[in-house]
């Protein structure tokens, strides 16, 4: 047999019905700055999916806005728990792993890291937030890091607008 | 400026094309067993792709060989950082994040975890081991498995072929 891909044939399972305003791609434009960084501007799609588990497949790239050439990429999971609680788990390909955890209200999320682990040669970071907000079919973010030797601090600010109703 | 996607318009980047080896989608059949479930078979497609930059992406995803309904999937990057040293990044949808590391020898990989942070509602998962090996179109891996109260125990064997040369 194979398996069903993406959202095509699946209902969204009910535990994850409520990040269900989440499904779909989104595409926009960012601007990040760090103290320790020169600011900068950035293209982005982020795209969530289901396959009618009880989680939100969640993928994020970015790009310059001056050639083109990929900038980040992350990728990982949303996750509902009973309530409002929202878990995420996602994967930075500069050799971390993030657990943030939160709530939901309305169509708001804001999320702390729990658990920020890294591999040996990573970057210092230390803690993430992220807040998220959808508006119909306009996504905007902000996301505040730390790392070592500074607090957490804001990082990045998008906003997106959907661009698929199915991720 | 749209981005490039894939490996297309990009060759892989120097830094990762020791793991050139692993780029492609795969697709096989494992199984699956650990002391406190029944054993369970799958079906299962690997993708390991690239977009130039000094990682590769990873996703797995997994289903019943009974009728196609999706099981497992994870997500992540793999790194090579100087000799024959790998680390690897990976989010899971029941909750957990692993940060993994290892060494590359010619094309098997033994990998064990040094963080693996969960959710508060996530699986007790507390230690994950894979081995990974290439020959030609074939790929074999194994991963074992600690939780709260089973030391690190076999979970996961599979076997799959290339199915595609790029991810």
């Amino acid at each position: 047999m194979t398996p069903g891909r993406g959202a095509g044939p699946h209902d969204l399972h009910a535990d994850v019905a409520a990040l269900g305003f989440l499904v779909g791609r989104w595409a926009g434009e960012g601007e990040g700055s760090y103290p320790t960084t020169a600011a900068f501007g950035y293209g982005e799609e982020l795209t969530f999916s289901h396959i009618g588990k009880p989680y939100l497949a969640y993928a994020q790239r970015s790009w310059s806005l001056d050639d083109g050439r990929p900038l980040h990429a992350e990728t990982g999971y949303w996750r509902c728990v009973g309530g409002e609680r929202i878990e995420l788990v996602v994967a930075h390909p500069n050799g971390l792993v993030e657990v943030s955890e939160g709530r939901l209200n309305g169509m708001a999320i804001e999320l702390s890291s729990t658990h920020v682990a890294r591999t040996t040669t990573a970057k210092e970071v230390t803690r993430l937030a992220r807040d998220l907000r959808v508006d119909g079919d306009h996504l905007t973010y902000r996301v505040d890091m730390a790392v070592v030797g500074v607090e957490l601090t804001q990082h990045l600010l998008a906003r997106l607008q959907r661009v698929s109703a199915t991720g």
